[in-house]
């Protein structure tokens, strides 16, 4: 059970599955469809990309159970009967691992992750956590960047970042990672409102002492101010 | 090559490979070993637990190569040359997705990653990141949050964040995740200072609107604002 695109990333796994996929902002109905059939008996699994419980459906699962009252049961437990849910989230490697590992190492120091879509969460919220995550000098990882509807937040991000960043601070941009059509760039934060950004891009941008290195962007976690790295014994 | 225990847990899936294994705090000597290898024409992998890009030994691989002017070169640009070295980063799935699939969805909204280790970073920027971030109400995760040398930080971590949040916030504690000796918890963030906490344990602060429902914690996107989630259709 999934979004079309997820279902159809992995379809020769599930084949011979009965598959039931829907199309995106159909959400609650997919979950609501996956615990109707594990309460019946059945065994679902629901698709998310990436991890499943990052910006994922394995909240909205809980979400759900809990204002419907529905015991959740570890399978470890044994536990399980009428009524109950049997649940495991299986973990994944996240978009900002996976999209990390293709631009360096931008998340070897302290970083913040925010979804700039407010489809469901308010924009001044969206623009608190930036702030306070600029000014902090976290690395800031953006999901959901920009859409044909939402087209000015990437931009406000920027000029709210660069309040507290110089104009030359790295930022990364993945698309696809680890799918057809993958892309990879390194630009500096000042050139973010002219870059190519999608719903499918994650956008990393460098903390005070993220540093380019030829067309890689990494975070230094402080062992060069410690000891001398720059000398072989 | 890599920290003693973490070659360990791999021991059958390296068997008849030249395996170098240092004690902790040698990460310097380790990379410098392996750049070595990988410069002498040797085919080297550094190994580290969970995500090698996410508070691993990836970024200090780059820092060093840019210290020493070391070309890195991606595998598919065949591009590798004297004097160069081909670098891929494998991502792996990380303590912060591992943890949070096992407490069930705490970060499936926006959050903070924090290492409360002052070894190598100044603690005044750490206790300007727990600030920012409880203020920013995100989600917090906190990775070396206490040894046997550190023992003070998590509590003033924690006075930090009950200036802005519940006694009452859910705080998820997993040790040793998807490993022997798994231990997986969920206390309030009131008794954090109590709790079992050490080097190997990642913990997981709520934001204001993160909760609890029987043993699992997680943070709603915004749904039950949005849609009607109580009722079956």
């Amino acid at each position: 059970m999934g979004y079309t695109s997820y279902v159809d990333l992995i379809k020769e796994l599930i084949s011979g599955k009965k598959i039931i996929s829907t199309s995106m902002k159909k959400e609650v109905d997919r979950v609501q469809a996956a615990i109707e059939a594990s309460l019946s008996g059945s065994c679902c699994a629901i698709i998310s990309s990436g991890d499943p419980g990052i910006y994922a459906m394995a909240g909205l699962v809980f979400e759900i159970c809990k204002k419907r009252s529905i015991q959740v049961i570890k399978p470890e437990s044994g536990l399980e009967k009428e009524g109950s849910i049997c649940l495991e989230v299986v973990p994944g490697i996240p978009a900002v691992a996976s999209g990390a590992s293709l631009l360096g190492a931008p998340l070897t120091h302290d970083f913040a992750c925010i979804s700039l879509s407010d489809l469901l969460t308010p924009w001044d919220l969206i623009e608190k956590r930036i702030e306070h995550a600029a000014i902090a000098d976290f690395v800031i990882v953006l999901f959901n960047p920009k859409s044909k509807k939402r087209a000015w937040q990437l931009n406000k991000a920027q000029d709210i970042i660069l309040k507290y960043r110089n104009d030359d601070t790295p930022v990364g941009l993945v698309k696809n990672a680890m799918r057809k059509k993958q892309s990879v760039l390194t630009i500096s934060l000042k050139d973010l409102h002219k870059a190519d950004v999608d719903m499918l891009t994650t956008v990393f941008i460098g903390s005070s002492v993220s540093e380019k290195y030829l067309d890689y962007m990494y975070t230094p976690r402080g062992y060069s101010g410690k000891y001398d790295i720059g000398s072989v014994k």
